[in-house]
Order: structure tokens, then C-alpha cells, then sequence
């Protein structure tokens, strides 16, 4: 019986098939967004146990696990072992069917391990022991695992008060893929919580050398930290926001909200969103001027479920997609750096796949003709990461802008098992032009033009866009 | 020639084919969501003719009617005769195709009367007089229908002050089929104009006993008809909101503003939405307290048109899909119960499917792991239940939740014809299924487990989540 | 080798593929809704060369050719040569691939030229010869192509200060095509800028012979002026507005804005919205009155880009779709003429998709039944204006609505080369049907009456509808 995954999964048609063996699949992974830990690459950490490289800080699994009727104590439980936690997970596996992680979850185990087994209670302490036994080889390192899927180039997801020593120490041993910083300054803007704030802004004078009394020497702060940042081969900014701020502001108004937060009083709502306004200008100036990329994820509602959040804290798997109105606050923050020519290359993701169409229009209006997609929809991010939610985007894309000028997927994950997910947004990509030849929509005489499209949009685009 | 509905109808794959024969058609009716007129079942009602069973307040057919030029004398009129008003229906459903209402038209005609034939003017009074002469008979009744569709339980919607006379006659008569009440408080909410608010907190006072001169006296005569509802077996509550409302008030505020709007006066639209915060809260307590599931109807636009509003009252076709900005509301409101652990079981239900990947990750922010599917994504709702409807909820459920957890189907119909809408739904889920299988999304050695899933969807899981 | 654009094109089926070709394709072309300068019809235009009638004024071109890297220059620049233009345009044509500018391209050069050849840098110096010699025939000029595309009706856009001197010189001809008039008075409501409105309604005054001076000249020169366009043939109007806008307002207030804003002094956000309500209710009246229908393009978010707007002003290629909350304006607004039985026949079209499903049961709460689709969800506009925009308003309307009343097709489009979307879009049309044939969706025993319904929604509808 052939396995589940197989060498065509996903690719329904001939011209899915060529396009994807003959093209995406050999081009090594530009991974430009994600969250893993450099020091797990620096110090090449080796993995316990299938359970703790899977299932620690993985809250997409928790949420499976706890809509499956699990107890917490098996998600995030301190004194639940690392197998205990695997075989709930297991357990819960066949009830994802339909479900992303069904996919991943076996893709993974296929191209890491060599399994082709499905995971399920009957397999899983075989499975669990297989993999066990292998993470333990030296191939099975961080650095293995990366070296086994082929990567080029990762770019983490750093803070501007971030020593950065990991980076830097790798760049110095001469390791061959690159890992660099990426620029993600949102505690500069959080400026909800005013003790937290003045925690985060005494931390970054003390970093960066600068006294920081005033917003200007904030700036001035960031600033430093930037230069360094692109010092340590920093190519790309990050921006985790709810909605764009673009409201109108002075700089007086600005220097009194700032001086009101750090001298420990809240912000109203207006002045909150004020002080965002001007952060977000001036930290896509500083993008501007270094001839960086800057990404934007916009739209989550964080944190919703407050009596988990108390005990387990941010990320744990409560976030979830959020309605807001987004249209003319983005095109007013874009437009007052165009006005100023000041835009710099430009990602946007959107967490309400309802936004698709928006987003794939609203960055026509600043596509200049400087750069071939300089304005970028970004990849089906978090919730949207997956077959139906790529598939829009692209469709949006397509439909409303150039999908070949597309700088393709990134894994926006913590964890070193998750690069297949190239492998499968690649072979969705060869699917969905496949099935356009198939259909007539697109001319089969085009074949070699289409190869070459994938090929882009799979590795040369991003390495174009970013420079890398 | 094969008749238009044959028995792979909608079921595309073997796959489908088998999980449908095999698995779903098998298994009883659920319907924990409907308005049937319960009184109908207790006095086993006999329907005069076609036109009555079918025409009479199905506002879904009015709106086709009214679309294709008929006159309103035909929809509503009182001087048009039942078989008038079914010869333009019957002129209007060639016209219908591609809307749900071709499929389920010739789906009631198959399953209750077993005819094949379509339905249009050349066949119109064939088919009104062999069904008018099947109603006739006694197998035809409202219990009779019900048995036919092999119903096990069905759900009513009613208000609070209702005396329940018809659920409790039926309980003690024995009738096989269990037929429960479910508690439906939104006229308990309805400030919006003080008169009509005063009758029915008259009423209330009357129905439970007690003497309602405050809020908290409100809570407590609520209380003690939710006790009432449960003795008569009920197991669910329903809440038909235009929005969530979470706003943040004190018992002050709530006491001054019951006074207020029980004195007869106008409240504001502050007010209005403090009130209804206060009074959600409440309920939702109450149906945990009672361990009961919570369902929520959101986002109807409705009575837009005055001129046939004034003419006709509510529920006449005249409802629409609404725009509400819902995210943060929904979530502030579950998190309030939830924070004190107060949250039961939930299903929430949306208008418009622009919200259905948000609704499908909301409800992962409060899976507790305490029962398996805790939160649930309702199906397809009022004009979102068809294939397209049903398929898009399926999916955003299934790309952002377990799929496998979902209790499945409801009719929420006034009509005794409608249960072949729970076939409808049961063929598009196998299909779904099959469709996944076939094209490698699903594994093919995993089908026992796929016919588990169905069954459970189809039935197990409503049975397992009432607690019928 | 099959060409790209053969004669199935898009028909997947064998019904869909019957359809197309013994019903849809027969029937002439009612273009109800563009933007052709009349000019060239009166004068029977010959343009120069395909860059000129390709690329001037093709804001779509430019947007795909900015993305692809194009310098402005080769856009709108003065000193660029059209054949430079075209040469950068083809360039760019092989990146379209999956957007619509793909298809139309193809299918442009296939009925207007009889080229069957793919558009790339290889090919455009001869397609370019060949369809510039061809453009200079006389077979090419502005009726030829007009002719060559069998169009029977065509409603261009106008103001209402417009003299229609092009349209009544063509009626007098006796012209074969009839070239009517459309009534657009957006800039009667254009309140933001007083200067620029004040020199709009002097020129009113001017060719009304009305003395404006207050808000009810204004109202009797526009009524005088809509007499004057019903005469030259007029049938239709059309708003292209943000939003829908329902406030209250009483007509001292109006009366005041009026003045205000003629007296040179900015509005404030809320004068603005009451005054364009009392103006949008006040043109659907006229409309009304006049037996016209009526036509809304809402939910544009333009000019986004300040720096090219001021360089290259509006409809450049800089606007994008919005996300505007609609549903209650929309609802108060159709209800306002309903309450007063002087809602004219009606066609919404939207810029977000994700407003679909809102409008296809919106229209349905003002179905009246004097006229059978009398309230119309409009076909694809602007950005979705392409397969999977199109199928998606005719889902939606299918699903919530009657798609056999639909009025179908329009190209809103500036160009006379544009008349194969209507080709396109029956095709689609054709094919959707099909599909649900092929799937047991539809009867396949009903051909004859899908026959009539392809040939309703690609001709009659629109002949009945707006009385041509």
C-alpha cells in the first residue's frame, strides 16, 4: 500500500508533478521569518526525546489536544512526562484529520525520520522510540536537522535589546547556513504597561550606550541598535500589530505622551494610538534608510483566554483571529512614507483570510516600479497556514497582482522539524498552476516559463528581494 | 433516465458513496435546533394540503416569490387559496435552480411522498394532489412525518414564560420520540421599547410567582423558570443577539437602569447595551449552573423593510445578513464566564461567513480539555444552510478546529418536511470526506475510523455533547 | 498545437460546452454600463496603433507594470513612444500568468485580430505590426469594432452638466448601435472641496438656465437636467460612492449645508454625511420618477498613492478595495424610498468580495414582486471583474438569491477592445452551470430550460430590465 506520503501528495496532475520534481523541489530553503532559538544553533542542542522537540511550546498541538477533550496537565503540565504528553498527543492525531497538523505532523515524520507509519495510539511508542533513538545522532542536531532539509538561509525574530551573540558567534565560526537577526522592535511600542515600559526603555539605554530621557533619544537608541543589527547581517524588520497607526500627531504631542508613560502614568486610548503612529513611522524610516525589507502582521486577538494567561502567559495557544477595520489606516501609514519616499520593500500579512482581497490590492497602490514586488502579500500566516489558507492567498494574489513577482514561504515556526512546510507550500504551488494548465486556464506551451515561476517563487525571488 | 435525486445524490466518490450507505444514513435524527409548534406534535396534527404544509411561513420561499415578480397575494395574501399559492410557487422553482431551495424541494418530495418528478407548472397539480392525498392520511401526520424520518430527539425553541403544556403532555403521554423544550430568554433582553418590555416582565412575574419589582427580582423569576425548563427535560438554551454584548457595568447602573425602562421610559443606546451585557452574563450563568449547552444566533439585519414590516410583522423574508464587528466583544464576553469558570458548553452560529475562520478560532481559545468539542462552530445558519454554506463552516472548522468533534446538523425549520435537510447535510459530509480521500488529503487505509467520524458527526457526537 | 484561446475555452463540460455554443453565444452584446468617450463613436475613431488603444488610460496595465518593475515612464511618461510602452507591456504579459490581464490579452488579440499567438517579448514587434496595420482598416475604427463584437446597446457614463452632444448626434444619424446616455452625479455631491464645488454648480446653473442659490435650485436644476438625459435616451444612473449614506437630517439643516459649503466654508465630516444623504435620496427619486434604474459602485478606498496623484491625478491606478461597514446604511437607505414606494429598480455592486454574501440578501428584502429581479447584486466589479470574482457573485447570488434573473454582464471599461469580457463571462457562466449538470447539482433532463436561462442572463434580462 503506498504511504500517505508519497512522492506526488498534493500534486494531482502531470504538469503538478514535473513542475514540482523538476523544479521546486531541488532549490535548497530561504526561511525568512521564524522564531527559533539561535542558541539552539550556536550551541548545536541536541533534541531529548520526540516528545520535547515536538510538542514543547507547540501551541497548535495544545489547542488540538484541549479541543480533543485532553487535559492541560498534558499540554503544558510540569509534571506530566515528556511521553506521557506524546501518547495524549497521539491520541488526538487521528482526530486532526482534515486538519492541518494531520499533514504536518506525518510530513515531518516522513522527511525527518524516515516514517511512514500514520501516528496513532497503536504506533505511537514505536514511533516515539524510533524517533527517540535518532534525535540522539548527531544528525539529528539542530544544526543536522537543518543541514538535512537543505536550508540556506533562517532569519529569527529578535528584540533591539538582543546581544545578538549568537548570530554573531556563528557568523564568526563560518557556519555554511547563514542565520540571521531580524529587527523586531514591538516592546518600544508597547506602551500599554507603563512599568513594563520603563523596564524595556532603561534596558535599551543600557544596551545601547544612550541615555534615553526624551523620544528623540529614543530614537536615536533604536537607531544605534539598528545600525548594529544590520551590522550582525540583519536584512529584515518584523512588526507584530493589531491594526496600522496612522493617526495625525505633532511632535509635542508625541514628546509629552512619551514623557507621560516613562514617567509612569497610563496613556489614554487616543494617546496610545498617537505614540504608535509616530513609533511606526519612524521604525519604517529607519527600514527605508538601511535598504532593509520591513514585514507586518497585523490583525490577532491576543491573549483572550485571561485565566490561562495568568497561569501560562503569552503564546500558549489562546490568539485568534480578530476582525478589525483595517483599509484606510494602512493606506495612510503607507502613504506618509511614499509621500516622503521613504517606503522600503514591504510584507504585509493578514490574519482574517476576508482581508485577502484588500491586502492584495492595497499593495498595487504602492508598487513603484523601483523594485519587480516591492510591495508583498505575504504567505498564509499562523491560522492561514495551510493548504485552503495558501491557496487563497495565492488565488488573491494572483487575481488581483503578479504572483510571480511572489517572494514565497516562511515557517514563522519555533521549531527545527517544521521546514517541510516549503515542501508543502511547493507542492500546493505546482498543484494550483498544474490544475490551471490542466484546465485550459493557463497554455501548456508555457511549460518552461511556468518552471521557472516556481523556481522563483520558491527560492530566486527571496533571495533577489532580501539580497541575501 | 436516473431521477434527480437518486441515491448517490451529492456523494461524488466511493469513498462518499460508502461512508454515506454505510455509515451515515443508518443512524437516527438529532435535531436539537428547531421552531416546530410543539403543539402540533402533542395534537398530532393532520395538514390540510401541500400548500399548507409547505407555504405557510417559510419566508425562505416568499423571498423566491417575491425575487421572481410573484405578487405578494400569493406569498401572504389571505384571499389567495392554498393551491393558488402553490401553482406560483410551482412556477417559481424552475427558476430556483442553483439555490438551495431546488434541492430541497425535490428532496422533501423523494423522502416523505416519494415522488421523482420535478416540480414545475406542467407538473404542479399532479404532484399537490397525490401529496395532498398522502397528508390526508394518518401516516402523514406531524408524528407521522417525524417517525417516517426516523427522529429521535427534536429540540423546540420557546420563551421562558411559555407553560411548556405540550413538551410536558408528550413526556407524560410517553411519545417515543423525545420532544424538548429549549430555553430561548431574548424577549427577557428586549429593552429597546419600554411598553412592550413592561408586558412581558408582567407576564414573567405571573408565570413564575414572582413579584418582579427589580433586577435581581428578574434574575430570580428567570432562575425559577430555568429550573421549570429543566424539569421538563430541557437541555439547551438559545440567544438570538444582533451582537456580543461585554460591555463593562455595575450592579448599580443595571438596578437604576431596569427602573428606568420598567418606569417606561426610553433608555439609551449605552443603556441599552450595558443591560443586555448584564443580562448574557446572567443567563450564560445560569445555563452552566444547569449544566445545559449555550447556543448563540449573531449577526441578523433584521425587519429592513418597514413598509411590509407594518404590514406583516417579523419573520416574513425580510431578514438579512449583517456587517457587525464582533471579535472583541465574543471574546471579552466568554472570557468573563470563563474566568470565573462559568462557561458552559457553547455553540455560537454566524451570518455572515466573512466570520467563520473567526468563529473557528475563538472557540480554541476556551477549549478547557474538560469534554471534547467543548466550544463548537455551529453549522451552516439560516442562509448559510446549503451546500456551499455547509461546506465553507465544514472546512474553516476543519482547517482551524477538529472537525471530528463537531455535533453536527439541526433543521432550525417550523416545518415537519424539512428532516431531509440532515440527509442533505450527511451526503455533503461524506462527500466532503471522500472528495479528501480521493484526491490523498486523507489516507484511504484510514476509513474505518473516516466512518467513525461521520457517525459521530451525523449522530454520536450531539447525543454524547446534550447528553440526550 | 491547440491555441491558448480555442473554442472551448473555459467550457469544461459537454453541457457546459452545448450551452455556450447553441445558446449563449448567438445573442448580441447589451454593454449596460461603461466608460467609452462618446466622441469616438460620433466621430468614428481610428486609432493609430495597439499601444495607443491598449495602454492609454489602462489603469490595470499599469498597476501589473509597475509591479513587474516598470518604470513610470514606460506607463504614463510623455516621451516614452507607445511602441516602448508596448514593448515593456509585453514583457510584463508572461509574469500575469494567473491574472486576468492574461486571459483578456489573449482573447483581445484572438477576436479583434484573429492572433492566436502568445503575447511575450519574442512576439510583440510582429503582433505589434499586424495589429496596427489591421487598426488603421476601416473595419478597425471605433463602430467597426463596435460592430465586429455585435453589440446592439451601449450606456456610457456621464455628467449631469454633459451636453450629450455625441449621443444626440448619434440618434440623429441613426446610428444602428444605440449609444445611451448615463446619468452619474457624483460631483452634485462632492462637498469635500467648496471651491471646486462651487465652479461644479455654477456650471450647472450654467447649462440648466436654473439660478442656483440654495439646496432646492440645486435639486430643480438636477431634476431639469435629468429630464434632459431621459430625453436623450437615458435608462440609467449610476453612484459611485465610499459608502452608503442614510443619516438623519432635516431640510433646514440641508438647506444650511448647502449654503455653508457654496459660501466657500469646509464641512464638517458630519455635514458632509448628512448632506450626501439627503442628495443620494434625492437622485434615487428622480430615478424612480423616471422609470430608470439605478446603479451603486460602492466601497472604493481611492487615490491611496498622494505622490503619484499629484502627479498623475485620479483613475491612474492607485485605488484599491476598502472595508467599510455597510449593511445597516444600506438597509436605511433602500428602506428610506420603500417606506415612500419610491425605490427604483436597483443594482448594487460591491469592491469587496467579502460583502457577497450581505448584498445577495439584502437586494432580497426589497424584492417587491412588481418586477422580477427588480433589486439586482451586480456583476463582478473592478478588481473582480475576473473568473474567480465573477463565480463568486454568481454563487452567492445562486445561493441567496435567483441567478436566472440575474442582468448580467457589463464592461465598465474605457476601451472598445474590451467586448470579449462579455464572451469571457458567458463562458463562465456556461461552464458554472455545466459543472453542477456533470455533478448531479442540476437535472440534466432541465437543458432546454438552463438553454433559456443562459440566453435570460447573457441577453433578455438586461433588454427587459432597463427597457431597451
Amino acid at each position: 500500500m503506498k504511504s500517505f506520503i508519497h512522492k506526488n501528495f498534493l500534486l494531482q496532475t502531470d504538469t503538478a508533478r514535473k513542475l514540482y520534481h523538476e523544479h521546486a523541489k531541488k532549490h535548497p530553503i530561504i526561511d525568512y521569518h521564524c522564531h527559533l532559538n539561535p542558541a539552539y544553533i550556536a550551541k548545536d542542542h541536541q533534541f531529548d526525546n520526540l516528545g520535547q522537540i515536538w510538542l514543547e511550546g507547540d501551541h497548535y498541538k495544545w489547542r488540538a489536544m484541549r479541543t480533543n477533550g485532553i487535559h492541560e496537565r498534558f499540554c503544558t503540565g510540569k509534571d506530566a512526562s515528556d511521553w506521557e504528553k506524546f501518547e495524549k498527543w497521539a491520541e488526538t492525531v487521528p482526530y486532526t484529520m482534515r486538519n492541518p497538523l494531520y499533514h504536518w505532523t506525518h510530513l515531518e515524520l516522513k522527511t525527518a525520520f524516515g516514517i511512514t507509519e500514520l501516528l496513532n495510539p497503536e504506533t505511537a511508542k514505536k514511533i516515539y522510540d524510533e524517533c527517540t533513538e535518532k534525535l540522539r545522532r548527531p544528525e539529528y542536531s539542530a544544526r543536522g536537522l537543518m543541514k538535512k532539509y537543505n536550508v540556506e538561509v533562517v532569519c529569527t525574530t529578535d528584540d533591539p535589546v538582543d546581544s545578538l551573540e549568537h548570530h554573531i558567534a556563528l557568523k564568526n565560526e563560518g557556519f555554511e547556513i547563514k542565520v540571521l537577526p531580524t529587527w523586531r522592535p514591538d516592546k518600544a511600542m508597547s506602551v500599554e504597561n507603563p512599568t513594563e515600559y520603563r523596564k524595556y526603555i532603561e534596558k535599551l539605554s543600557d544596551v545601547s550606550g544612550i541615555n534615553i530621557s526624551n523620544f528623540n533619544d529614543l530614537i536615536a537608541a533604536l537607531r544605534k541598535r539598528h545600525d548594529f543589527f544590520e551590522s550582525a547581517g540583519c536584512k529584515l524588520s518584523d512588526h507584530g500589530i493589531e491594526e496600522f497607526y496612522a493617526e495625525v500627531f505633532t511632535n509635542t504631542e508625541i514628546t509629552n505622551i512619551f514623557n507621560k508613560v516613562y514617567g509612569g502614568k497610563a496613556l489614554t486610548k487616543e494617546e496610545i494610538i498617537k505614540f504608535k503612529s509616530a513609533m511606526l513611522y519612524e521604525v519604517a524610516v529607519m527600514d527605508y534608510e538601511s535598504g532593509w525589507a520591513q514585514q507586518f502582521h497585523y490583525g490577532a486577538l491576543r491573549n483572550n483566554n485571561t485565566r490561562l494567561f495568568n497561569l501560562l502567559g503569552p503564546d500558549t495557544g489562546f490568539d485568534s483571529i480578530g476582525d478589525y477595520t483595517v483599509g484606510k489606516s494602512m493606506s495612510r501609514f503607507l502613504d506618509s512614507l511614499d509621500k516622503e519616499d521613504k517606503l522600503a520593500k514591504t510584507i504585509i500579512y493578514n490574519l482574517n483570510p476576508r482581508d485577502n482581497d484588500l491586502i492584495a490590492t492595497m499593495i498595487g497602490n504602492f508598487q513603484d516600479g523601483s523594485v519587480a514586488g516591492k510591495m508583498q502579500f505575504g504567505s498564509g500566516w499562523w491560522f492561514l497556514d495551510q493548504k485552503t489558507g495558501m491557496e487563497a492567498q495565492m488565488n488573491a494574489l494572483s487575481n488581483l497582482g503578479l504572483l510571480s513577482r511572489f517572494v514565497g514561504m516562511l515557517t514563522d515556526s519555533r521549531s527545527f522539524l517544521s521546514y517541510p512546510r516549503h515542501e508543502y507550500f511547493r507542492r500546493i504551488l505546482c498543484n494550483l498552476i498544474g490544475n490551471d494548465v490542466e484546465n485550459g486556464l493557463l497554455p501548456a506551451s508555457e511549460i518552461d516559463f511556468l518552471g521557472k515561476m516556481v523556481e522563483d517563487i520558491s527560492y530566486y525571488n527571496a533571495k533577489k528581494f532580501f539580497e541575501f
